[in-house]
């Protein structure tokens, strides 16, 4: 058995009744391999951007070319900007114009963006089309492509529009993280740091320890890292795919992030730099809270400063903070829902005083605009 | 016990894991009782349609009052041809600026486009928000507002882009029949016969004796076809929610009948009312094939018209069809897929050859546009 195939790991994903498999590995992408089993059909599209193309579309439809007779690729422009209505309509007339039935597979390539848009596309299209999640991102192989949420944006909130629809198949080549722009490799690295506090100590100690490792993008490091985010993910997934509880720990920094996101426009900074400077407003928060210790609040500030991640969010004023976090998708009756740590490795869903998020906002935000 | 309680019955409806309710009976709409028991929110939206809403709104939003501490009405314009992604983005809007959360209650009181559109969003709107389908038309109370089914239209077909989602609840208040016009009534009954050929052979005897009631808007007629009409329907979609085999022959009619819309642009003709016409062509089908005596195809035709439907269908042209069909969500591979007729009370899912086809629909649409 050669390394190559040593590094390759499979994560099976059960949810209601129904199961898939991450396949994570180095050059999965032009191996057929990695393509056979999934639902047969004629008709094969692949939903990518014009930033992955140029980078891994030929090899994907070679390697897809085994197993469909007919394939299509569809090009949509790159950036968090174009996860709208518009972009859904352009898949739904691609699938439509190609006469796409309800056999054909549609393969999300890229990023977090392609993977919720064109899984959404496949939810709804004729009520439902199989779908394969191929991410070529770090944040996408550890967090979006994972568990079955699909989503869009709307101008009035992030991922409002949305379903949950599971892909047949999560396929993670690890070689496409060698082209990652080092912002994006980081942003990544702020969805991987997280499942530390929320769901496993020692995985954080093992983060602190290979971060540097990481940032080389070293195989084995990454091999690592993608396979146990993606076993939490899992685990916390199968446990509650709805949303009903459990699983909204995995929006630990998401709420404050979210509110970065919003607040900035869309794209202007990557959802894994807001998630990172969330994660330490609510991991302040926690530490006000009385919830953990203050110490917990400085490691994970050098933990994301060393993985090259923002610490200090936009001046958008507290205020405009609470505001956008109120209509956050967990508000309940306008209330805003944090998710906490109460123990390393322990996360729990809390609402808290304005006042007091208010000055943990401040205290972790620019000045001036 | 009063006349009116004795007229009310109640249809359980089992999906994959999950159970609701149908209330079919008069007066409901005003009837605190018939909201009891649904998810807790302090939210519900009423999305209704600009026919509808002068009628109904009113009383539902009274009765709800005893349940919601918020109640707010949107009023959708009427007709299929609204049935698209904008009127979609209403809804979207109208619950965004409400902060609607996901625990918000949606209501679609309204006809069967009402119900799609509305369900859609429900579906789609943070992922999913429980709904309650009010049908007040015969059709969306006999069909669509039954089995979970949601969608909106494309340019390029009929339902292209939905959902399975299934509501907590039917409310079919049968005193909402009472204000259909006409041929909304006929359209209804087009799909309640469709009960009798595909399921139950003594249910189109007893639609035969009773049409004559049916048209007379008889309550206790009415109550017997909706509830007979939705048992068949509960029953065929317990055992197949998403389609997958058996659920297909609910749409006996429909191949033929979508052709109709969609070569004529969605409203010219009412859906029961393509229904029909494909009815009467699936029945020819069925009968060239073999699989039925020519007697079925009269009985039929006699029974259609007696109901004040269409048999004949437009002049697009034999190519014109078989091509618009070629597009429906049922054809496989390109090859079309009719449900056809085999014994009463049995049907079947089969293709057939162009040339037979065509020669069908020749005998069964306008000489001349």
């Amino acid at each position: 058995m050669t390394d190559e195939l040593l590094r390759r790991r499979t994560v099976p994903v059960v949810t209601d009744g129904d199961r898939y498999d991450i396949l994570i590995g180095p050059d999965l992408l032009s191996d057929a391999q990695a393509w056979q089993g999934l639902p047969r059909s004629t008709h094969a599209v692949v939903v990518t951007n014009t930033t992955v193309a140029p980078l891994y579309a030929d090899a994907v439809q070679s390697a897809l070319r085994t197993h469909f007779k007919t394939i299509s690729l569809l090009e949509l422009p790159d950036g968090e900007a174009y996860k709208t209505s518009t972009t859904l309509e352009l898949i739904y007339n691609h699938l439509l114009q190609r006469q796409c039935d309800r056999r054909t597979v549609l393969f999300a390539l890229g990023g977090g963006v392609v993977g919720d848009v064109a899984g959404f596309a496949a939810a709804c299209y004729m009520r439902g089309i199989p779908f394969v999640q191929v991410p070529t991102t770090l944040l996408a192989q550890v967090d979006s492509s994972v568990g079955g949420k699909t989503a869009i944006n709307h101008p009035l909130g992030k991922n409002m529009i949305g379903a949950f629809y599971q892909p047949r198949r999560v396929v993670c080549d690890l070689s496409t993280l060698q082209t990652l722009p080092d912002r994006e490799l980081s942003a990544g690295l702020a969805e991987v740091i997280k499942y530390g506090p929320i769901a496993d100590a020692s995985f954080l100690d093992w983060i602190e320890e290979h971060l540097d490792a990481l940032l080389r993008r070293e195989v084995d490091a990454l091999a690592h890292a993608v396979q146990r985010s993606c076993e939490i993910k899992a685990l916390v997934v199968g446990q509650d795919e709805r949303e009903a509880g459990l699983r909204a720990i995995l929006n630990f920094g998401h709420t404050f992030g979210h509110a970065i996101e919003a607040g900035l426009g869309y794209g202007e900074w990557l959802h894994g730099e807001a998630v990172a400077c969330g994660m330490l407003m609510a991991a302040d928060l926690s530490a006000e809270l009385g919830l953990m210790p203050a110490a917990f609040v400085g490691r994970m500030e050098r933990l994301l400063r060393r993985a090259r991640l923002p610490t200090t969010g936009p001046a958008l004023g507290a205020e405009r903070y609470l505001e956008l976090m109120r209509v956050d998708k967990k508000a309940i009756g306008g209330e805003i829902q944090f998710v906490l740590i109460e123990a390393l490795g322990k996360a729990v869903l809390r609402s808290a005083p304005d006042e007091i998020v208010a000055a943990v906002i401040s205290r972790h935000t620019a000045t001036s605009a």
